[in-house]
């Protein structure tokens, strides 16, 4: 007897982003090994700082990410990903809302070791 | 003094597909520590393969991607994200041309252990 064959879920950035409207709050929607794949909305200007021990990858969704660096900066629209090295000082910014896909450690802070308040909780999932 | 700021280039998918029409050939864009960023365009069906030391994501950007699994399969389209876990046997399928982003370590053949001719050259760059 054939076994029922099962029909697996993709995971949605759409679906997922439907379910929070808070900006700068990272959620994690999938893990590649000890990696996260996390979507997140921001809007406005973020704080410098650094992932002294990983590279972070962006892919941008909706809207249009500037990253600042201290010596320029780079501009990321829907359809384009960029790395930011470690150890590099970053600062994201968002004219206006940006939807997009951050992928990196499982374990890394939004703030990497800036803190403050503009700490995210980690390891949030949808 | 100031600096003059550097402008930095952001990775664009439509951009880098552009630069080849073969499918199942992956091209490496990104790396992310030891991660790869390919993409790869598709057609019609692959070999049953698996990678047993590693998770597998895809993303598909244009298309319809079918992935079976000996007990089921899933359907992922634009916007939309899959982890294969490892060790877990899958054969990618695509009706028509899909156009994709993978993300996995470096040094992941395409055919898993199953090797034959089907299997792409590994590490190549665009």
């Amino acid at each position: 007897m054939d076994m029922p064959k099962r029909t697996y879920a993709p995971i949605n950035f759409g679906d997922k982003l439907a379910q929070f409207t808070d900006r700068w709050q990272p959620r994690v929607i999938a893990e590649l090994n000890d990696y996260q794949f996390k979507i997140v909305r921001i809007e406005g200007d973020f704080v410098w700082h650094d992932h002294p021990e990983t590279d972070e990858a962006f892919i941008v969704l909706e809207g249009t990410l500037r990253i600042d660096f201290r010596d320029g900066a780079v501009t990321i629209g829907p359809g384009e990903m960029y790395i930011v090295a470690k150890g590099v000082e970053h600062k994201p910014y968002a004219a206006s809302e940006v939807k997009m896909l951050l992928i990196e450690p499982r374990g890394v802070l939004n703030t990497g070791h800036a803190g403050g308040e503009r700490t995210a909780r980690n390891d949030v999932w949808i």
